[in-house]
């Protein structure tokens, strides 16, 4: 089914509402959501396209010689238009062509300069400029079962490379042959790309929580953490394992069943209604009672979908609602600079009931 | 030898021209350049942290828990300090701390939201804010000798494996494959990463100057356009090679030839002192001449660095000169969308008399 005219009503009706008469969309993953348009960006400064979308009609995809083929055949409700001197001339024949009056721009994936460029074009034109944040983000935040069942792919996916990669992690290799050896693995069972830098951190490395995979090798009986994410099919996973090569001490067996017993505890409370507050809390507070609350430094977890780090944010700073078909991630965290890390990370969908797992692996979560 | 406090005095001699009392520093490679934090950002929304370089002084790096350890070991010159809530509640401490009076901003690589909210913080402070772009790129366009050897050795590494793949591109295989396999051969051979993601093309898919290796198999006699780049210690390099798998037909031979002399041509112009113009027109002439004048509808070539797009643009809009130590790619095309497409890409070090090759590899240059 092509869920891609239903996800432009709703957002044109959004734009009616906000008497906006277009939308300037420049934020790579709300373009795909919009058009189907799977280009990339290479970076900020290297724009695949953007999409004009105004509140009534069909819609633009604007872009370079470089995708005009690819835009094409991909982005099928679309008008695609060539700019071949950059957006902002584009801009300055389509805004008059559509009639526009008052243009909605992403503020957050805008770069300060390039909206001071598009300022001048729209005085120019007596375009009355609207800068806009989280427009688009509020469609995606709820995802669709299909959305779902794609994210669950790109999960299990992920657990079968780490799955194989696993027995290959062994003393005297280094963290950043392990951290190959996993974005090989996803690349050749057919992931797009992985959805972040993968981290591997050994020993006290691991107290980093973003840590790079560098030239450290593994002893015997050393903590490894593996944090991992892929994207199949435009959506992304998301898992973190911790576990030791040997016999894990007592220390560690303690500090992992924590940082257990604390994830366990936050999936307990998610359900459609919680509070993304509470869901944090309820984590933060097993870690805390346990004596570590000074060195879970980072948030509860994040959501994922088109993109790998996208709304909600399980924080102990936000009273948003979770609701029914959010997808988050739940990755309560100890560290330990003079020791090192543990962090266990899965993915679940908030349900009306509570929360659905996503992830089947259970290696090293119960010790 | 540690260029580090020679490139921020130069910065900070600039920041006083301007009558700046600072500057933050936002973009990556910029953090790099000047404090050697290697640190990479996952996209604009999630920086790996920021500099703030005050006008006279020792300058700070501001990060988050996940990075700090890192500042602290790579970027010695500098005062680490670590923001819990955010970067703006860690200036608001900070700037009147520095008697920061009068703040220039990286305008190209802030989002419009951000600096919305660093407007509302300076504002608070009684802060000057001053968006710039390219105060420090052009420290960088000129490369150090250490720098341009170290992009030699991104160069070489470059066509090492593309030599080592060379021989498995037979009819069978799928763009994606031979994508893959680059890219895996990269991370072996110890390259850091892909400088941007590999191109390889077949037939009337190379047409596209950006094409995205898809499922399509090579046929015996098809072209393939292979544009791959890989960053070695943090410098990068990028090449393009266009061949056919089989005996190439004269039409195929005659575009490279005309695409080869194009490319001798510019490079015969390449010297100090001469405008970016003047070669993209050099090459342009050529294929213009030959009759293909309306399909080479990119610019002749770009900086590349730390970033593998940077200045110079050896575009036929840039009237600015060619400066002793610039690197640059030359990469000439020819795209018919019924046919595909041929484009030959090497780097050159621009000297006072002329300019050096740094690709050893001729292979299909010459037909």
């Amino acid at each position: 089914m092509d869920h891609h005219p239903e996800r432009l009503r709703r957002l044109q009706a959004s734009l009616k509402r906000k008497k906006l008469s277009a939308l300037l969309v420049t934020h790579p993953a709300n373009r795909r959501y919009l058009s189907g348009y799977t280009a990339l960006d290479h970076g900020i400064h290297e724009s695949a396209g953007v999409l004009l979308i105004p509140a009534r009609g069909k819609p633009f995809l604007l872009t370079d010689s470089r995708y005009v083929l690819q835009a094409q055949e991909e982005a099928r409700g679309y008008f695609v238009r060539l700019f071949t001197k950059g957006l902002m001339p584009g801009l300055q024949k389509l805004l008059p062509e559509l009639g526009v009056k008052k243009l909605g721009f992403e503020s957050h994936y805008l770069l300060h300069s390039a909206a001071g460029r598009l300022g001048h074009l729209a005085a120019s034109l007596k375009v009355e400029l609207v800068p806009l944040t989280k427009i688009i983000e509020p469609l995606r935040v709820v995802k669709t079962e299909e959305e779902i069942s794609r994210i669950r792919d790109a999960v299990l996916l992920n657990e079968e490379v780490f799955q194989e990669v696993y027995p290959s992690i062994r003393p005297g290799k280094s963290e950043r042959q392990i951290a190959l050896a996993i974005e090989n693995s996803m690349r050749e069972k057919g992931a797009d790309r992985p959805s972040f830098d993968t981290i591997v951190a050994f020993g006290t490395n691991a107290a980093k929580p973003h840590a790079v995979p560098g030239g450290r090798i593994l002893v015997k009986g050393e903590t490894v953490l593996v944090d991992m994410g892929l994207v199949l099919d435009g959506y992304c996973s998301d898992m973190t394992r911790t576990f030791v090569v040997g016999k894990p001490d007592s220390v560690f067996r303690e500090r992992l069943r924590i940082v257990r017993r604390a994830q366990l505890a936050a999936m307990k409370v998610i359900r459609s209604g919680v509070t993304c507050r509470e869901v944090d809390m309820a984590a933060r507070r097993v870690i805390r009672e346990a004596g570590y609350g000074d060195f879970f430094g980072h948030a509860l977890g994040h959501g994922v979908g088109l993109d790998v780090h996208e709304a909600p944010r399980l924080s102990g700073h936000s009273r948003k609602k979770l609701r029914s078909g959010m997808v988050v991630t739940v990755e309560p965290g100890i560290y330990l600079p003079d020791w090192g890390g543990i962090r266990l990370e899965n993915m679940v969908v908030v349900r009306d009931s509570g929360c659905e797992l996503l992830n089947t692996d259970r290696t090293f979560l119960d010790l």
